[in-house]
């Protein structure tokens, strides 16, 4: 064990073990999360090398060989917990993706959705025995987000009674989905369906794309991987373009609306939308967001104690690096941050699953809360985590640019999420459309409930900018409870503000739709400051809840960080609509250099509390023992690189050169 | 041709190759550096597959040919003008590295500054016919930016008249040194010397690591790659361990300092520092950022003029994606900033050529500013760029994060200008050391020259932010001589602010060094705030020597922009020390809407003007020719992975997974 790191935890004020079950959600959580760990990392059939070192195609291998032995130890151990599942998943996966993702995410679970009970019987085994592999095939080459927009084609055949699948433009290529490329037999393709001369909008149809026996592509399938990208190695993410594909009419997946043999479409009862996937995914984002923003701060915080760099003082020995205030500065606020999105996360699981119940129960009164809230704390919560990942790396030097650090493989692989399940911009945009209504209703005099009943009020305060900017602010910048409010009423100014940006652009005779896009900058910022608002809010809920002492004191500390770092980040916002004063920002910069020294003793221990095992970490710098340099140099002499001491380049170009100079 | 882009360039305001010859600096240069493109993109020897396709080894094979390739055609072209040599290996590297790279740029400048002249005349020959290839290992595993915590020894045996080099510890390992793992067979090795008992601190050694003939690994070294990195996958950064390596004496580089035949020790004349070359290349960085930027923004904005996505006005077709303010927002701000970079990258050449000359004559007068203007911009510019690619990244939605787009490559080849030459965090505190110095001095009634002179004035104003909060603005916020006023004040005034700071920690009986170290957060700030006004002032000094009225126009737009910009994401700072007023920030934002409206119709023909080869920018998404889709689905069917219709991983996992369920 380093001494160094040692010392940090010697330091630490509370009680680590304690504050994981918190974490964890009780210490029944975190003996089971234990447990599932011990299964895959004492298992040495996931024992493998960096994944690094490989080719993309030997990544690929390895991981389809991980998938279909975790396939077989979860029945064989009767892992069947859906929550369980996800965390033997993530144990396996390390810091990569898994090529399977989509059979089990998507195929299957559209499969029981969009399935008659007829089909249902056919295809379920099928998928759950593997005999059938499939993914779930929307975005096109040229369409993403607007589904109307896609263009592969499903016309219906009355005379052999099938449907013939076509891709008519380059641009209607099927493109990015998991798992299609070359681990996927089967697809579930959305296309616009023709029948009889008329277009009835998107449909989905199961679609054979792989010979079950020898895995061959079928006739007219053009399908492959989509090359290399940034991350995402382990997972063959397609293109699929049909010419002229024959399935029988009973592959239209017919839940809902129906073509007759004849050629009859028959209309779905309702068009209730599946708003419900989404939502789920979208909450369980924000969660994945804490986790990876934990992994991060993990790494560079733990580094950060083992590392000595310069000075400070001259002729003293050279400084741990976390002692730098700008360090500090720079990481401090991250863990903070990290902290929030994790209570953040529960959060949002806990709302998801109130939710369902309502749903379950046939009200769907809160749903267009819930989406609201889902889409605009995904965006947020993966646009600050996307950030600050590259902020931990940089924080540690050029270690961070070695892979050994994990912090490029962290970074690669989560930001996609800022655009997959919805791209973020489109997402602020739709949590606005939300505020923005529930705004236009406050004004009218309905009384709004929820996370957005605060813009009841600032109905009565009716802000105007100038006006308030010389009210004099009542806040205490010391207390939470009051900067939960402080930023309540800057999003509260922010949303109005929107709101009368449409109006103004509607009086200057512009349509309902150019005026929402000639404010969008304004809408994309109210959304922001909401989700701030309930982040902030959310942690200071938490904080109420929290017995023992000792962790109440670190955990108020850093939620007082989180708000006033907050503060000064967007100083201009809160200054602005004078909610804060110029002398207030002031004090609370002095404030946040104090709240750095106070959480110094105890940020190791902070991050010892994620307790993420070393091997899911996979970080030579964010090691529990904090031995980084031996066990760099160790992991560097294993690089493929040094497998011969003499490159062949030498042999062919050095040599060479030499001799024609 | 994409019809979309050709009515783009017919929309265009303003002469597009005009606007080129301003940035290339003279329409001759523009010519020669086609003339040098031209060389190197019509040479089949330089004729590649995506490096993307390649596994690590091949990159490095791949990369090591072209750079071999490269050194006999500069001869056989006689292209020696070293801005011309920089061209023309930059079109070779393409969007990648070269493993050459410190052989010129640090060992044979080494060589010429630290030998003595026989040490030069039986070094520099071999060096520069390639018999020896070297690097500059400086860097040790533990060890970075601080040089006196290097821990690499060299002992003076006067027995055998040898140096006996060692590596003591784990963490003296050299690593990170370009074209050390495996490329170079010599390398200059910075250690600590101990001759007769004594420690004469850190000096240069010439260190023969590989055997000239067989490239084999000679005694007593231990060397070989540090295994994957963030990007450079071209480049064998490497590490070194030296365990009782012998050298002759005469290896140890005795241009100034140098040790006797019997070990006695003769100091150097002066202990002038090497400055110099810091400073170039940390200004070379600045242009590169401005390049880097350019390429970036070239990609997202042609891209964003082709895609279709979604709808404004429903019915009607699906709009370009650049006609959403909010990717308008995302993508002009950028753009104006890789105009400004451009220019401000310029005027760092200019000044560095100015202050050499200046410095040959013996005149050091201005050194101390130009490295502390070099440090700042650097750090600045690498900062904002470096974020900025991925802003325009995800721009680019799903496609963004596919490496045809090469916007993942422009990062992570960009990133390491951050940490590299100089940590950036590190240079804004140098800076910052600067500007407090001087601040210091105008306020002992020194008057200053050079561009922090404005410091002068703001001790006549003896500004207080409270006080100045209340005063009224005389800004006129459309006038953007106007506005680099106000970002010089903001400027004096945060200068102030951390000087102070500064002031009351020493109150505090803090130490010098503490003080220093507890108003670091002030300090960086400061320094971002004087470099942000160095960028506007350049911006706008620039725009009084365009003659051409339509170009003017268009630059003065993206000059407003630019300047708006950066109070808007700042206005925190503006608001604060009263230099801008709250209504005056929501002008402000009400005019950016318009600026980006402005704007819309020149920004291809804008991207354009950077005049940037479709084989340099290597992205499918900002080909000149907008043919996206086609080229996509051609690119990623070379995919390696599509080398197989089936692949192995189906016989060996997918089928025995079946059977076993």
């Amino acid at each position: 064990m380093n001494p160094d790191i040692t010392r940090e935890r010697q330091n630490a004020s509370f009680d680590v073990e304690k504050l994981t079950y918190i974490l964890d959600g009780g210490p029944e959580k975190t003996k089971r999360r234990r447990q599932i760990e011990a299964l895959v990392f004492s298992d040495p059939d996931f024992h493998e090398d960096d994944p690094n070192f490989l080719s993309r195609s030997e990544r690929y291998d390895q991981a389809v060989r991980k998938s279909a032995q975790m396939v077989l130890k979860l029945r064989e151990y009767g892992i069947a917990d859906p929550e369980e599942i996800y965390y033997y998943k993530s144990m396996v996966r390390g810091n990569q993706q898994e090529p399977f993702g989509l059979h089990v995410v998507m195929f299957i679970p559209s499969l029981r959705r969009l399935c008659d009970p007829q089909q249902a019987k056919k295809w379920l085994p099928l998928a759950e025995s593997f005999q059938v592999l499939g993914t779930y095939a929307q975005t096109e080459m040229g369409h993403g987000t607007h589904l109307r927009g896609l263009e592969t084609t499903a016309t219906y055949d009355p005379a052999t009674q099938e449907f013939v699948l076509n891709s008519p433009t380059v641009s209607s290529i099927k493109w990015w989905p998991g798992g299609l490329g070359k681990t996927s037999n089967h697809a579930i393709v959305l296309a616009q369906l023709y029948s009889l001369g008329n277009c009835h909008g998107l449909h989905a149809f199961i679609v054979p794309i792989r010979d079950m026996k020898t895995h061959e592509p079928l006739p007219g399938i053009v399908v492959g991987d989509i090359g290399p990208k940034f991350g995402f190695n382990e997972v063959d993410n397609g293109f699929l373009k049909l010419e002229n594909v024959r399935i029988p009419r009973e592959n239209m997946m017919m839940k809902y609306s129906k073509v007759e043999p004849d050629g009859t479409y028959v209309k779905p009862p309702s068009s209730k939308l599946t708003y419900g996937t989404m939502v789920f995914v979208r909450s369980m984002i924000v969660g994945e967001s804490a986790r990876t923003l934990s992994k991060s701060c993990t790494i560079a915080i733990r580094y950060s104690a083992v590392r000595h760099q310069s000075e400070i003082r001259p002729g003293e020995p050279e400084p741990q690096i976390l002692d730098y205030q700008t360090q500090q500065y720079k990481l401090f606020p991250l863990l903070s941050m990290a902290y929030a999105f994790t209570f953040v996360g529960q959060y949002m699981t806990e709302i998801y699953h109130r939710i369902s119940e309502d749903i379950s129960q046939g009200d769907f009164n809160q749903l267009p809360e819930l989406h609201a809230l889902s889409a605009g704390l995904k965006a947020f919560t993966t646009w600050e985590t996307n950030s600050a990942i590259e902020v931990c790396r940089m924080s540690c030097g050029g270690h961070g640019y070695s892979r050994s650090s994990a912090l490029p493989d962290i970074y690669v692989e989560f930001t996609p999420t800022c655009t997959y399940e919805g791209e973020n911009t489109v997402m602020m945009l739709q949590t606005a459309r939300y505020l923005v209504k529930s705004y236009r209703q406050a004004e009218k005099g309905q009384q709004l409930s929820g996370i957005v009943s605060y813009l009841n009020e600032s109905q009565n305060r009716r802000v105007q900018p100038q006006a308030v900017a010389s009210r004099r602010p009542l806040v205490d910048i010391n207390d939470l409870s009051s900067l939960v409010q402080v930023y309540q009423q800057r999003a509260a100014t922010l949303v109005e503000m929107a709101a009368k940006s449409i109006q103004q652009e509607l009086q200057r005779r512009k349509s309902q739709e150019d005026a929402w896009n000639n404010s969008a900058i304004d809408l994309v910022r109210a959304s922001d400051a909401h989700c701030h608002y309930v982040v902030v809010k959310v942690f200071n809920d938490k904080l109420k809840g929290v017995g023992d002492t000792a962790i109440h004191s670190v955990l108020s500390t850093l939620a007082l960080l989180y708000a006033m770092h907050g503060i000064t980040k967007n100083s201009g916002d809160f200054l602005q609509t004078g909610l804060v004063s110029v002398p207030q920002v002031l004090q609370i910069s002095v404030r946040i250099k104090e709240l750095l020294s106070q959480l110094r003793p105890n940020v190791v221990a902070l991050v010892d509390a994620f307790d993420i095992h070393d091997k899911k970490l996979n970080s030579v710098l964010g090691r529990y023992d904090g031995n980084v340099y031996e066990n760099m140099f160790e992991w560097a002499r294993r690089s493929p690189l040094n497998a011969a001491e003499v490159h062949e380049s030498f042999q062919k170009y050095l040599k060479p050169l030499r001799s024609k100079l």
